[in-house]
């Protein structure tokens, strides 16, 4: 039985022996993990042992941020072959699905992902897994680098809904790794300026090493006047709110200009307080994003093309025996720290 | 000076004399007023002297749903000329400014409207205004149609928003004047279904005249429920929340299809509150519309096609002379009546 | 061996046995054909014994407009009963492929289509084919409509594509069964007025029926000198080239006003002179539509509803044992005929 | 009387005292120009009299690709100072008309345009123009790059219309000043590569200099063959036509994927064979770009923020005093040539 990083309650995890799933399909991989980042979804379950409807009331392996080198193939694989250094799109849809059909397989109420009760993750030496959902890697992009496009692939989800076009002024609220990983997508899809938010100055500091991406301290203002300030009054193009925080919602249409476009990536847990009359007076859209569907290569083509740099986002690596120390520290929520991997062994 | 139906303040109505602008720009027409259409601001004016920020701190006429003759016409207008009936749009903006240059002229913040305060409207025998803002009427539309385009205008906006596709199911939420004429608007634009919900039956007695719009009576069931029955269990495409009401918002995620869209017609007056979550895992866009732009000529054209029929929701016309009774009916919200409209003097 | 309508080479058609694939996969339904319309491909098959690259080098089944009564059903189905009424989508692809996944599987590669070479078609009393490219007829839709669903679905891709806004004035160029049935889509998908052109009085005659459809006849001058003459210079909001003809291209975008929209629906079989400095001027868009992909429910949705009404446009139904005269009918292509049937035996 | 470049007529240039309109209008500005671009459209007036319908009948002053800075402002001008460095939009629309109204005021018929007959362009000291047209330049930005804003507004009109999702790959074809802009333009918008193929290898070579930009010399196969290789024999996403030659649109279909998009940003002087069927089954959408509208802000974003680096493009610069020679040098074409500029007087 393979080793995995489980889940078995709340605060409870183990490094232990566990029976998953070992067959090979036909049209599947065995995959070799190499890295596999934490998210904070995977901490939520640490802490909390559910989020919303999804319950942990048995035993879960962890992780669906995972870059790995393919070790079998099955009999009807054409696309990859042993050897191959891939990426995994954690979740399974009915591609036959009615939302499936329609381009939105990420809708699809049948779809099982990784991680999400009560299917297992993939913090465990080995994992097998539909061929079409594993992305090859090329030889410039690292594991590490491969494991950050699970995470960006929900912003490459995102930008792509904002509809940018070029020159657009964008504002990210929050600067956790999905917010960062928001700006870059924003500024490398078009936006000139991409303005960004978060209570923690760290995260911003980090935020302001890149080109074109801008801290709003919280000591300069509050984030609308900023925004005024820096568009001579006309507001931002497009908002990602990345916070998942109800208070972001408050005052949100005064950072957009007439026409502006919101993005919901965050996701607030209790329902928050929206002022429609706000948004209509500027005729504001609000699109919101689930996961992903059809990104994988576009989020793989960005980073291989040096126009998205995640390697400062990646503040923590550590070992598959200390995960659980991994975690801990994850837990910490540390205002220096982005996103912590774990190298699975070799 | 001319006579005019007059907010003096809260509760308190004239039909009285008032200086009113006469001047004729070069640009501009002069009409004759035929019909003017009851709008609930119109009615929120009166009963409570204020709209959110704006607020009737001097006299002001009511009245911006207008339909008229040209009497005279400004020295450089080429477009109109006497005795062409017309219906008007009353909002007008600077076409120079940076919100028009993109098309969205209704979202410039310069614009000046009829009867939004300090603005006069239009219940007064006769108005100048820009010709390049009244629109012909063709001679198979009634002027009591013509008065009903600034409405449909609105609808016609939000349908336009919500980039239907033909044989898309629609909801509609509400079953005033601007729930019923959404709903015809969306029938006519494609939708095959449309099923609209309104606490009082008699509003949805009348929509059920209509051949292709549904009534969700509450008696049989939510609307979750309903549609959920009518749609196999995915959904409907779009739905217009034409209610204002903050309870509309609650499960509103429910009636749609995954990538369903909302458009958000009414105004609530307050906050409401918003599931984001229950928006994301459907990924459901939200739009709002403001007023309308560049629509005019289309609403007029389906009426002139015969593709929307507004006869049946004009349900009451008082003679001007009779516009306060009008306005206190009006103000009674009675379940039967949708729109009361004024008839001016010859 | 079933009997079927055998296309042996061109201009060779026998009503014989032929050996056809009868096994019902656990995904798949039986379906008693009851209707099966001829489309202009079967007939241009029939003539040529090929369209561009597809060549009919073996006898082939024709026809692919089906409507029938499911008679069995496989294992794994569960969206359809014995009995059911159904209409059939003809194309058949792999829905994991890369086309597929992004919504368009009607440009996978891999699609398999009934009667293009080397695939049979369906004029045969009994079909095999997924289930889930049969879909359930209202009571009120009957299978002579039903099999009309299939040249409709066409046209609805078209109009999808076309982003029509309610009150858009469409011009058709052909009133062919295409022309006509596209006519009738863009009306009830918010065009407030469709104008139609063909050499041919008598299929103008036909069109103009219909409330909102407007024949453009050649006697009363070219087709671009009404439209200017009908919207003011102005020109049509989106053009549907449903002829085919090179000759419609031609100053084709003088039809049009800028911004405009131009789909193209019919095939040209060689490549035609595009001016494309005169679409720039007005920078005009062109869409193509090749057959359709998820919009088999919305035909059968506006059927049912009634905005589309087929029945005119039925002129001419056959028994089975009469299938070769009735394509010897059809390739006389008359003016007087629109889309003829043949009715299968019960 | 100011001095100015004046094409006399074909291959007749004089730079010399003319007669041109000097009054200064409430809204207007009065700008020193400091540079001037020379546009292909130039050099074609210069070579042929005319382009299409525009006829050089009169003395013309040539140039319309303007930086200088505001020496004097209209009355009514609250935007603009004396002092302040801009780039100067040479469209003048009437914003008012039915085009602007939708936002497209390039599209205006009205509109009058620097250098198109009978309108004088900027290739003179001072020019008087609408301050709403006259956009400031920060100071990181040179007036050499402010004057190429008009041309780069092009590729980013194009560019908007393309509708790039992030990691999309581009193929540019033509690899003149519009060619080697657009790939710039495309893959600081969000494209991880562009691919660009021109048949001169020295132009290639200039774009090879810059990062996420792939030549594709005619050496080395077909453009097509080369893109199906780069993109595992999928297709690019989108595809620039910046050559205008009529060679480019034979086999066009070929390089892009299912669902691809063109954009025809050259102008092919005569109609071109168009093979729609090879558009149709791939269901490719061709759009089309005039000028602009609504776009220098956004190429000064991006110029401003780093995304585009016009540097290398600007291959030669004369003085004022010597304009007839650069014309000359320009009428030359030769490979090494990209842009060429005119440095105006002090």
């Amino acid at each position: 039985m393979p080793k995995a990083l489980v889940l078995e309650r709340a605060l409870e995890l183990s490094l232990r022996e566990i029976d998953l799933p070992q067959t090979l399909a036909r049209d599947a991989v065995r995959v070799r993990t190499e890295v596999v980042g934490i998210c904070g979804s995977d901490v939520h379950y640490y802490k909390h042992g559910r989020i919303g409807p999804f319950v942990v009331s048995a035993p879960m392996v962890l992780g669906h941020e995972a870059a790995g080198v393919v070790v079998e193939v099955g009999g009807d694989v054409t696309t990859l072959r042993i050897g191959d250094r891939v990426c995994v799109e954690p979740g399974v849809p009915d591609f036959t699905s009615r939302a499936s059909r329609i381009g939105r397989y990420n809708l699809d109420p049948s779809l099982t992902f990784w991680a999400t009760p009560p299917d297992h993750g993939c913090l465990t030496p080995e994992v097998v897994h539909p061929a079409s959902l594993c992305y090859r890697l090329p030889d410039t992009v690292t594991a590490a680098q491969g494991a950050m496009v699970e995470p960006l692939a929900v912003c490459i989800q995102a930008t792509t809904k904002a509809q940018i076009k070029p020159g657009d002024i964008a504002v990210v609220l929050g600067a956790g790794p999905i917010g960062l990983l928001q700006a870059l997508a924003a500024r490398a899809s078009g936006c000139s300026d991409v303005f960004i938010f978060d209570p923690q100055d760290q995260k911003l500091d980090i935020a302001a090493q890149y080109p074109g991406i801008h801290p709003l301290y919280a000591r300069n203002g509050s984030p609308a006047a900023q925004i005024g300030t820096a568009t001579g009054g006309w507001g931002a193009d497009v908002l990602f709110e990345c916070s998942g925080a109800a208070a972001a919602f408050r005052g949100i249409a005064d950072l957009l200009r007439p026409g502006g476009t919101i993005v919901a990536v965050g996701m607030p847990i209790d329902p928050v307080a929206m002022d429609i009359v706000a948004l209509q007076v500027r005729e504001i859209a609000l699109f919101t994003v689930f996961r992903y569907a059809n990104v994988y290569d576009r989020a793989i083509n960005l980073l291989a093309s040096g126009q998205i740099d995640v390697g400062p986002l990646i503040t923590g690596t550590y070992d598959f025996d200390d995960s659980i120390a991994a975690f801990e520290r994850a837990a910490e929520g540390r205002a220096e720290d982005i996103k912590i991997q774990i190298r699975m062994p070799d």
